[in-house]
């Protein structure tokens, strides 16, 4: 038990220079070594992937099945538009929490729906780099309950 | 630094009672005595209420400002139609996280959008009582940066 | 068997006197006498209250788990906003009967639509003080069954 | 006074048959004979009428200007699509109830709307056989009044 | 095992003479005549009728409960209006392929959408009379699995 | 030349009674004669015809087909549903109006929009019975031109 | 008796050019050389005017009120937007005819709906330049009547 | 003549502390001086409440049916919602008139409506404490005439 | 300081005449005599000017950037659809203050929303002529402060 | 002639496996052979490709043009957002069958709608594995005629 | 060839006073001078028009009939309204091009749709006034092709 | 100065071959000929890079952060869905131009509007190849300037 898949989407390879103001100053890597901290604390094992392409985020859930006891996904703008990765993650059935670094409800109208939550056990949204930590934490406890 | 207001909305007096499989098997006691385990590990302290009245939530959170440094909400089913809440916490200023027990994002359309959303830090959902444990933390990281 | 809430919601206080074209002429105490009447016939005790206050009503609808057998609800223009009465309906889980003195589906396109209509047994709307005395049988009838 | 038209729409002639846990286990002729058992005890006589037609539900409606002082209508699949059903009950004049076996307002959203009931006296959902036996005794007491 | 009913709704009498751009040059005995073919072939025998009222549509339905094992129907313009038709569909619990000569889904909007589909196994659009054959088709395979 | 279909649709067969605020007070025996001297006046023959059936109407437009030059109709409140009598029109090809005896812009916004107009060759609204003789009129016109 | 104000809107002093598929072949000054000549065989007399102004097609509404006896108004591409010649009408209070030579509701979904037609007596859309002379027909049958 | 009832809705006892760059700088009690300023001026006398409570508020309004004149209510954000209070204006038949500090029709597009205003004289948005000043004139003025 | 553009809409130039019902008695020449008297106390000095076409509306805003200090509008029906009209105020950047004699607020739902009111210091409606004293009294004010 | 591309659309690799009671129990690669087989009885010979990738997809797409005579395609979740899907079917102008395994039409709102059916020959929903084999008769049956 | 009519719309006669930082600091003199160098360079002639007056817009366009070959017209805010203008565009046949200061796509929603652009060659909208210059040379391109 | 990236999103690459009426006879090479020349003649360098791919198109906007000045980009059908990739040209903060070889505002409603505009400086559509040249040309200005 607890090996995880973390997933992030499209643009999230540019955190630190994008937006700062919106999506705050860590760099991906710097998510990911916080990431690789909160899971070693807490006796996890994590495979993390970045993609700009839908199809890509696709394969990689569906890998997940052989392997994965659970996923952690920020699908970036794909949350806004994607059933093909909300089918995905149905398909595979593993338990799936979908994180955001920016309050998408606090957004845009076009962010306040998300096409993926439905498919997953929530969502969490609007704490920075520590929305992932919140995650982990999340999927944490529902492995364990 | 430090002191929370827990807010608990409509009907979260009936937890462990009502729907139990929407939203899970604790009372509101039980949930309050995590927080408070939690509050005290993180070395806060908690004043917690619960109403099933709108203006009395609003009349607390007024009075959060005198004393608190932050504010853990889950304004049941005002989150979907009160923009008076929405204007409570824009006008005291405390950083405030809203969670939910259940996954609204999952159930009926009209529980998908939060009137409070955007007045919050950010939004925690579906994650039953955890979600309150998930929210004390993010105000704790969010208090502490 | 045979103990019920009898709800009245906000406005219905000034019934008589506010706009009897539309509600009719008789008073709340008038219609409350011709209840108990009717519950007198069918050997059924009764327990009535109104309020203009939301979470009075809910207040109310919580403590009837304790000692009401079904409820009889007249939520007034509460009926077109509140999910926080609904979810008090379905939280205790008592059969409840929704009336209207007027035909709300013939009137303001607002008020055609009710929020609690989907956590009853059922509605009836149209039959002035009338509406109440079928919703007394309705709910006996129902009881019996 | 005191003669009716029940008018039973389409695919009413099914009950019994028809998806018994949405409409209940009674045939349309046990309806029917509790309907003359309630009218036999309120000193009202009855024609009954079933048709999948719209048309021929118009007829009839029409054809009652020469004989009744009511109508109690189930309109079925067309409450939902039939202004020339609506148009009728107006030109003919006569006061009208709509009764529904099942709570339209807890089913599909298409179900919510009635394009009749703005021209009924009133709307009666959700108590199976019993919602006709609710809407005779409305249309009588409408008549008494 | 092995009756079906063909059903064809309004406007279908005038095929080969009505808009043969959008609906082919076969009249209705021809698409009937390949029919009778295709079924003979795959030992079904079929009971074929045509009508432009709703109500005979739903009348024929009804009665096919008594003797047939599916439903071949193409409901022309009531596909777009009729909730009368699709609860004469469950109301039977008949299998039932809804099938059209045009592409629905590449006409006015109003077209694409279907009042009866969910009542149905499925829905087949755009192949002229061919439609027809592989709703049969279907059918022989349905009822064979 | 000159042969013309009059349909009347459902609930006409009741003006002079129906509402006569809305709709006038000659009854349609006296429309039709107003019809039949402007027809004799202007070289034309007609068949008259009303039904409160849309199948039925739908068949004496089809049954047009063999004799008529053209149809004038005032198709009542399947105006606003039936796309069976639009497609119905275009079927058949014979030159069409559409005629209401009230100023259907002016009433409620369901009857705003015609399902039939965009098969015809023109609307004709609001003038009382006259609207039935410009129509008659129009219809000539168009045939002479 | 007998005074009327016809008034042209906008690109109506294009006639002829300006689409002749859709507005027909005749220029203005021949529409208005047929208005004429029906105006004299029903004694009527005329004053014309065509502007591509709202604001002097709202000035000519006006002025009429101290001559004619009635409206007959083609308001071009102002029926789609104009409030204001709406309310000029109602203003002025003599009976209005609207008029338009294609069929608006068979065309762009924008045309379908005029926001002057509910302060008009009723509307004639779709005879080409014969909806004039209908439309003067019904002014005279209005004012005889 | 001349008893008038203040009524400031939710989250307005905040006032100077609250967003001044929205609501001004002034609190409530320094408007309330301004208020009874004028009134006195206008041989006006006031009876001033604030409640966070939608209840309490149409308890106010009810209760005024007893002594006042007039109504001079700022909704808050109740405005945007409260049929209820609507509701009780309607009741009481007192000449009401709603203000608002800031500009609401500049806002987020959920402020533009409100469900009071049809119950009210009039509307007086966007003047920051004399939005209230305006509102008194405007009663008075009204009683006057 | 204290010099004031007064601009009337279309069909303002008839009021009294016009539906008194809804807008008043008085006639435009009566009001600007009160709109004077109410300027002379207040040390104003007023330009008047009515328009029905939108262009002279803004050519006179435009103008009023080289004199005015402000502007009092009442946009008669152009408030439902002007987007020029607000790009003018916005343009010339003087502070503006819409008024509207009949509370558009609770008339046709078309004239809920203002086009205009986004770029106004504020709106003021319902109060018949003395709408306009009240904006009056809004722009002084506003100068004052 | 007789070469056909059969594309899988995305999350199709994992059928058997996911919801089999929504997709069936088949795997793609049964299926796939039950596909070769009928397109060997029909003398039709396939090129089939799955893809999760929407790049993909339209890359194989565009490749037919150079090899096929028609294509075959279940585009999964892609069917309810890809217009640049529809857009490469028109770009190589090759007769085009879409298929679904599950009733689109039956499942949720979002489902119903396809955005590529308009470039599409037809569509067939509902039937299983076998829409693929009636798609392939579909085509057949096109290239044939 | 070459002559051409620039139309300026309403309130570009206040360009580089209006809200320079949307609009740019350039004045309509200023811009009209760049236009006549890219023309003259282009071997083109400009006649160049402003107004508020849609009517005189239109007038414009109508009159270029007799002596331009083809129109560059910013339609201010006109473009999100005027029916009318594209109907004088489609009238006289001219190709036409439409230009926008601002990026009209990147503004308040009601500026994305223009009423105009389905009757014009194309659109450029966001390159201050270069987006003119840019219209000149997609108009001669047009104009030589 | 003066380094750009072109970017052709979907089907792009069947120019010349795809609907020669809408989108023009020249193929994606000619077009990126012309391209070069009207680049070499500005002294600017291009990457063009084309693909059905959005995440590859993607890819490239962010590798454009290490080398190019400026963007232009034609997002074929992504204009209409794409959240991610407007998020890209923000994400790297390039000047970007939109164009497009159709006039999408003279196309079906869904080609309207476009996802990515809000991000961009502007948008051409409507001139063929001569889009791109425009654009370059706005870039250019641009970044001149």
């Amino acid at each position: 038990m607890g090996q995880l898949l973390i997933l992030h989407g499209p643009n999230l390879n540019l955190l630190g220079l994008r937006e700062p103001g919106v999506y705050g100053r860590l760099t991906l890597a710097e998510i990911n070594q916080k990431l690789e901290q909160a899971a070693a604390a807490s006796n996890l094992s994590l495979r993390i992937y970045q993609s700009n392409h839908e199809g890509a985020l696709i394969d990689h859930i569906h890998e997940a099945r052989t392997w994965a006891n659970g996923i952690l996904i920020n699908p970036g703008a794909y949350t806004h538009t994607s059933y093909a990765l909300r089918d995905a993650i149905v398909a595979v059935g593993l338990p799936t929490v979908e994180v955001h670094l920016s309050n998408i409800h606090a957004r845009e109208p076009f962010r306040h729906e998300s096409k993926l939550a439905a498919a997953c056990l929530g969502q969490i949204s609007g704490f920075g780099w520590y929305s992932y930590i919140l995650g982990l934490h999340a999927l944490r406890q529902h492995l364990e309950a």
